[in-house]
């Protein structure tokens, strides 16, 4: 228990602690941060108050990046320890939380107010890789766009499908997108014409972060994989329907995904999940060795989308879904990735590709939701409906778990809204 | 004319002046470079020694970091005038000239052996797309893995297709690569296996390097797209056929091309090709209208792709291609690529896709040059012959244009050994 005050329902209680960037409201620089609650810690405040001292000595000065890089760098032996460190300093009834509880000018310093900071993009991501590791959305995709017969193509059960994506346009949450422009072709018969897209999506995804480099050449096992993933976010692959499926054959999306992607701003580590294990969904045929995992590799988080239209204040739920529907789970996913010898770096990004439960109010994206525009998805009792997302539409994820002692880790949320194409 | 002596069917007359990074072999620190004939030139040392006074003032330590990121990020204006001022600092006849031609002490710290010098890579690449704009090599493709009489996909015509690829595994030329290994699929009716690809491949390719950022929502029109172009170098966009056919559908290829691509280590910017200019291919149905453009865009560079085996002291041409082939040009692929609203940053790298000309000795690929391992080719008179890349092959490119001038503007190479599979 921690000694700031107890708010219901938060998704950042005590054994949370993830990490993120901050622009500091005084000097305009970035810094390093983490959140109990709704109170943003200044990590390099409380550094260069001497609270990490009992710490093997750190610079301070990777509280001063402009993305968590550097601090990852330390290897999570460092950054283990100094979330357990600043769980000390906010525990309840111990001498270090008594320490910081009584030294007022020091929160004044190092505390904001989480609602309102200003967050940067957490991690300065080298390289983006999108999975499609969900069966059913790889099964309704399928259905929808090649054969109903034979949804699954013949390489899915045997390995992660996986591509790059962009990187230059992973945005923080909150940042605004154009709805981009591009070919269309709408009709089978005529050529392409150019304009905005009218299927513009989203697409509920979980990212995972690097936090240790390979060399090219190196391959990562199945059981060193968890060494190399420091943390998760929510993530949203926004993706412009019209445009993806006629420039997709045969080398894969492009301008339908790369013109903007949406990453929460806290990153949350992978130990702070570990009571939210669960097992894999059984895989058949049984994966080729290089596969095979030991452990319960999925992760028991309840995701949801909502939307917020123009001039509403409120966001309505247009799906619930749960992270522990991936058919490959990320250690699979690292595994296969450096078979072939590909190198990882620190802030690489993995996301699980979109995540779609069993049931059709569990999809991952408005393409399934509303069923390639078919079944339009009411958006509570507005009495407005959506296919697709429209302008000034805001678009938020969401996600967390709850233990087995009832202890809610979350992700905070991960939102953009959508502006008229320029 | 410069008053080095001229060395005969040098890519890199005082006409050229590419830039690069080397590492000093007293520090072992990077510095920015260029190259006349075979003299590497330490641009460090230059200005340190004055001799860019006469430029508006510099911050020299642009010329120390370990890639040309910041040194691009100068700007036209300002890279291009110091080039100018290279070549007089080089130029016979001229009072620069005798300045730099008799101070032998400057010479002896700022010259050294273009031919022995340790290159590294010479841009930090953000993001990595590659196209497949060549008209026949997309045809080729497209009879052998899918349909003779509709080689070209629908969408072919109408956009420069292209691809994100992964940018953390692209080295310098001369850095070797282990074959990869991944899932094949070598029996049809049979379940995949995991094992070292049999079909590896090269792919000859142009690079483009951006010199200049865009804003998330910006497009770069085709009449603006030069401005964004830096300079180009070669590149080997190594592939795995095996891996690659069982993967890429429906999300493109992944595990097949992100164990290695190898990028020359000389950038010439594009100023020095201006006396290559040809024009396009005409382009029937004729593009959209953001894919229009005024210029002659493509440029009339000879490239050659040679095989040097174990053991063999000599390589052995096995295509001869031109960059003057590509159907959709730089200027194309730029605008497209940011037509939603991707921005573009300093170094990323755009490249051409596998350049294959009309007849079958000007094919790009091993698997177009031996039609899929149905006709071999051979490696000069030495009686070995290939299908796709063995062990212990060194593949390099090659590549130079002749300006009406006479003049020869060259590319250096990039080439790759590849070692067995870890």
């Amino acid at each position: 228990r921690a000694w700031l005050p107890a708010v219901a329902d938060s998704d950042f209680p005590i054994q949370n602690l993830p990490f993120g960037v901050f622009r500091h409201p005084k000097t305009g620089e970035p810094r390093v941060c983490s959140r109990l609650y709704d109170t943003l810690i200044d990590l390099y405040e409380l550094g260069a108050a001497g609270l990490f001292n009992p710490l093997s000595p750190l610079n301070l000065a990777v509280f001063l990046r402009p993305a968590l890089n550097d601090f990852i760098a330390l290897g999570k032996t460092t950054t283990l320890a100094l979330r357990d460190q600043i769980a000390r300093l906010f525990a309840q009834n111990s001498s270090e939380g008594e320490q910081l509880k009584n030294n007022h000018s020091l929160q004044k310093l190092a505390f904001h107010d989480a609602k309102t900071a200003e967050m940067l993009l957490p991690v300065e991501i080298g390289d983006y890789t999108d999975f499609y590791a969900s069966r059913q959305h790889a099964t309704n995709v399928g259905i929808m766009f090649r054969d109903p017969a034979n949804a699954l193509l013949p390489n899915w059960l045997h390995l992660p499908v996986g591509y790059h994506g962009r990187a230059s346009s992973i945005v923080v949450s909150g940042t605004p997108l154009h709805r981009p422009k591009g070919q269309l072709k709408l009709d089978a018969d005529a050529p392409p014409t150019f304009g905005a897209s009218v299927r513009l999506d989203f697409e509920l995804e979980m990212a995972l972060l690097i936090g240790k480099n390979t060399n090219l050449g190196d391959t990562i096992s199945t059981d060193e994989a968890e060494d190399y993933i420091f943390g998760l976010a929510l993530f949203n692959d926004w993706s412009a329907r019209d445009i993806q499926q006629w420039e997709y054959v045969p080398l894969g999306p492009f301008l339908g995904k790369n013109f903007g992607s949406t990453l929460a701003p806290w990153i949350v580590v992978l130990e702070a999940l570990e009571g939210l294990r669960t097992p894999t969904p059984k895989q058949e045929p049984e994966p080729l060795p290089y596969l095979q995992f030991k452990n319960a590799s999925n992760y028991d988080v309840q995701l949801e989308v909502a939307i917020q239209p123009a001039d509403h204040a409120e966001s309505y739920t247009v799906s619930r879904s749960n992270f522990k529907h991936m058919y490959w789970n990320m250690a699979q996913q690292i595994a296969h990735h450096s078979i072939g010898g590909c190198n990882m770096r620190i802030g690489d990004l993995l996301a699980s590709g979109t995540i779609s439960g069993d049931t059709p109010d569990s999809y991952g994206s408005m393409l399934e939701l509303a069923w390639r525009g078919t079944r339009p998805v009411k958006l509570g009792d507005t009495g407005l409906e959506r296919k697709f997302i429209q302008d000034h539409d805001t678009v938020i994820l969401r996600g967390h778990g709850i233990t087995k002692e009832g202890i809610r880790i979350g992700f905070g949320e991960a939102k953009g809204k959508v502006m008229p194409a320029k």
